[in-house]
């Protein structure tokens, strides 16, 4: 068992804006969290269509447990970085947090 | 970099019968797929208000690269997974997939 945080960013205003500051800045933030066991984020590929999703970027977040995934969020470094979410994400952003259950 | 997919599976009409199935059925069919190097999955807890997110389960696979994950979704095992996912998701499934840049 883990603690995930899924973070689904929807499609901002201005996708290159985002994809800027989320490098230079949100990505370097959220890094320093506190009792992160890993953090990763991808740009989901285009429907068979080619019609791209509403989600812009997928953000997985990785912590032993409920207690480390909330003690890392109320740091001051999860603070920062949650202070820092309305700054980019204009398309808004929705957090989903829980245990996870690993299979593989 | 490793190659992510993502699935959000809608609130179903039935949870018990959606836990049931995805945990006796689903859950060991997936992890047969080739290739895969991760696999977990968790239900979101509800919003600081208390009220359930639409999505019901969200599911992580980290495969090595875009090559490993269509071959592993083409293959018998992958196309087994992909076939039992209307058996139970009667909320519905978003297949999210992508390049996964690792910053932790």
């Amino acid at each position: 068992m883990t603690y995930q945080l899924t973070v689904l960013f929807l499609r901002p205003d201005d996708p290159a804006a985002f994809d800027a500051h989320y490098e230079s800045t949100h990505a370097p933030l959220a890094a320093r969290i506190p009792g992160l066991r890993s953090y990763s984020a991808f740009h989901p590929d285009p429907d068979p269509d080619g019609n791209p999703p509403a989600e812009y970027l997928v953000a997985t977040l990785v912590f032993d447990d409920r207690r480390a995934l909330s003690k890392g969020l109320r740091s001051p470094e999860g603070d920062a970085a949650a202070r820092d979410i309305p700054r980019f994400a204009s398309g808004g952003a929705t957090m989903l947090t829980g245990e996870a259950t690993t299979y593989v």
